[in-house]
C-alpha cells in the first residue's frame, strides 16, 4: 500500500494513495496520522491495506491526489539515523582530500543522530540563511521501522520495517568539515531534510526490494537537467537491517523511526569513480561528489553548489517506468529572518 | 506550574503536580499529553496554571503524587539537542589526555543530536548490553523550549524556553572515541537519557533562573554516596539563550524541542580542575570528570565506570531544601535481548 500525509497540522491529514499516485482516499475513519498508525501497526496496517484495496477497486470515495499537497509522510518524527551505506561515496570524498579512509568503514557503518522536528515537505522551498554555506542536496532510500528491541539482529531488522521513502538530506557542505573537526557531529549542517511525497510499503516493490535493498536507479535533477541514476541496490555495502541492527546496538528503536541509506552513489564498472551524466555516466545524487570526481580528474571542482532560485528533483520509477514515491521537487530560497 | 506525564501509553498522562511535589491533578479535560500542551503552549498554558492555583488551594480533586510513576515529562521528543556549555568539563577531559582544546570552543557550542524517541524514565533502570562499554552518567539541566524561528538570537531565544529539567545523559565510555573518530558523532555512545519526574516553568526557579541560567547545585548521590554537588549557575560559558541560537542558526526547532546543557562542571576557587566530594571539593556529576581529575593528579584514573546493579540519584533542591524537580534515580541492569 501507498500512504501520504496532506499538509495539516503539525502531523498532517493520513491519506491511502492509489498505486498509480492520481487517486487518494481518507484514512481518518481508521487513523488520523501516520505517527498513530505505526504506533499500533499491527492493529491498522490490515484495515488500511483492506482501504487500499477498495480504492484500488473504486469502491470507496476517493479524489484527486496532488503531490504539492503533501507534507513529508511524517511531517515530524521521533528520530531519523541516517546512515552511509554506499561507502564508494565515502572512499571518493576521503580521496579527493587525500585522506585515507580507514579499512573499518567497510564493516562498521557510519550512522548519525538527524534532526527530526519538523522536516520540509517535497514541494517546500528549502529555505536557508546563506549560499556561502554550500548548499547541498542528497538522494537517499530511508525506511521506517515499526519497535525495534536492543540487540536485533540484521535479519531480524530487515523484518521490521514498515515503509520505504526517498529522501533530501540537505548538507551545508561548508558547515560539514568545522562540526565535524569539533567532534560531535553534524548539527548547522545539516539543515531540515525532505521525504517524498508517499511512502510505501515494502511488498509494493516487488523484485526490486530483496536483502533490505531497493534496486532501482535513483533519479536526480538539477535545475531541470539529469544529474545523477545510480541504482540503489548497487554498492550498498550495509543493507537496511544492518543499519537498523547498528542504530539498536545499545539502545530501542521506536515506532515510526526513519532510517536512512546515505547518498546513493555508484562504482564505475572499472570500479573507479562514475562519469557524470552529461559523460554517459551514471552521475550523482548529490553535487559534492561531481565536485570530488572534478577534483580527482581535473585537479579542482567546477559544478557549483546550489543558489537560491536552483532546483532539485529526485524520484524513482517502477520496471514499467511509473513514478514510485512520487517526486521531490525543491527550490532553493533566501530564508528573511 | 510544576508538570509530569505518568506512565501510560507511549505519551504519557499528563498531571499538574502541586510545589511540594505531594500531589497531583489530572490535565486531562484540557490536554492528554504534554507534547500536545507544547503544540499549541499560548492557549494551553494559562488554563494548565489555572488547574495549577487551584490544587495549590486544594479546590480541585487530587490524589497522592508518586515519582516512581512518572515517565520523562516528554516519554519521547521531536529534538533533543544536548550542548556542552561547561567548557571547564570538556577542558579538562582534554588536559588529561593531552589534547589542546582550540580557543573556539569558549566562543562557539559544541552540540550533538540526541536519540529522542523513547526516553527513560526517572526511576527505570538503564539496561544495557555491557559493563565493558563503559557505562556513566552525566548531571544536566535541560529546557523544553516553543517553536523556534531559524536564526533567532540568544535573547529571543529566552523568551521560547517554557520548561526546565533534569537530565541523566546517559554515556557509554569506552564507544565513544571510536565513534568520535568516524567524525559523525555520537550515537551507540549515547543510549536512551532520563529526565526528572516534573518539569517546571522558569517562573517557579524564582531568583534562581536568570539570564538562561539556572543558579543551584545539581546533586548527584552515585550508590547513596555524595558524588558530586555544582551550581549549574557557575561556569556555564553558553547560557541556554546562546545554545537554542546556534541549534537554531539553520533550521527551525519545533516546539517540545529539548535542550541540553552538556554535564554540569564548576572549577575550583584557584581555576583549577575541583576537587572530589570526599575531599570537600564540590564534586562531578559524571564519573568521566572525577577518572580525569584523579588522571591530572594521580597519572591515572581509580573510579571505576558504573557496573550492572549501580545506581545513581540526582536531584537539585531549592533554597528550603525542598526537590524542585523529584529525582532521577536509577540502577543499571544487564539487557537480556
Amino acid at each position: 500500500m501507498k500512504l501520504a500525509s496532506l499538509k495539516h497540522g503539525r502531523d498532517g491529514r493520513l491519506v491511502v494513495v492509489s498505486r498509480d499516485l492520481t487517486r487518494a482516499t481518507d484514512a481518518f475513519p481508521i487513523v488520523a496520522t501516520l505517527q498513530g498508525a505505526l504506533d499500533d501497526w499491527a492493529h491498522y496496517a490490515p484495515r488500511l491495506e483492506a482501504l487500499a484495496e477498495q480504492l484500488e477497486h473504486g469502491s470507496v470515495p476517493s479524489f484527486r491526489f496532488h503531490e504539492h499537497d503533501c507534507a513529508s509522510p511524517l511531517p515530524r518524527a521521533y528520530q531519523w539515523a541516517d546512515g552511509s551505506a554506499y561507502v564508494n561515496h565515502v572512499a571518493l570524498v576521503r580521496q579527493a582530500r587525500g585522506a585515507e579512509m580507514p579499512q573499518s568503514f567497510w564493516t562498521d557503518p557510519l550512522m548519525y543522530q538527524g534532526g527530526s522536528d519538523s522536516f520540509l515537505g517535497p514541494r517546500d522551498p528549502i529555505t536557508l540563511p546563506d549560499e556561502a554555506h554550500g548548499i547541498d542536496f542528497e538522494g537517499e532510500i530511508a525506511v521506517v521501522t515499526d519497535d525495534v528491541p536492543m540487540g536485533v539482529t540484521p535479519d531480524e531488522a530487515r523484518g521490521l520495517i514498515r515503509l520505504v521513502m526517498l529522501t533530501n538530506d540537505v548538507s551545508l557542505r561548508n558547515l560539514i568539515p568545522g562540526e565535524l573537526g569539533k567532534g560531535f557531529g553534524f548539527f548547522q549542517s545539516k539543515p531540515a531534510s525532505a521525504f517524498s511525497p508517499v511512502a510505501v510499503t515494502p511488498d509494493e516493490l516487488g523484485d526490486a526490494w530483496a536483502g533490505g535493498k531497493l534496486s532501482r536507479p535513483l533519479l536526480a535533477f538539477l535545475n531541470g537537467q539529469p544529474f545523477g541514476k545510480p541504482n540503489a541496490g548497487t554498492d550498498m555495502t550495509f543493507d537496511f537491517g544492518t543499519l537498523i541492527a547498528h542504530a539498536a546496538r545499545t539502545r530501542t528503536l521506536a515506532a515510526g523511526t526513519i532510517v536512512g541509506s546515505g547518498t546513493v552513489s555508484n562504482r564505475d564498472a572499472d570500479g573507479g569513480p562514475g562519469l557524470p551524466i552529461t559523460e554517459d555516466g551514471l552521475g550523482y545524487v548529490c553535487i559534492a561528489e561531481q565536485r570530488t570526481v572534478e577534483t580527482i580528474r581535473e585537479g579542482q571542482p567546477k559544478t557549483p553548489f546550489m543558489m537560491f532560485g536552483d532546483t532539485i528533483r529526485l524520484e524513482m520509477k517502477d520496471a514499467k517506468g511509473h513514478s514510485i514515491f512520487g517526486a521531490i521537487d525543491q527550490i532553493v530560497r533566501k530564508h528573511h529572518p
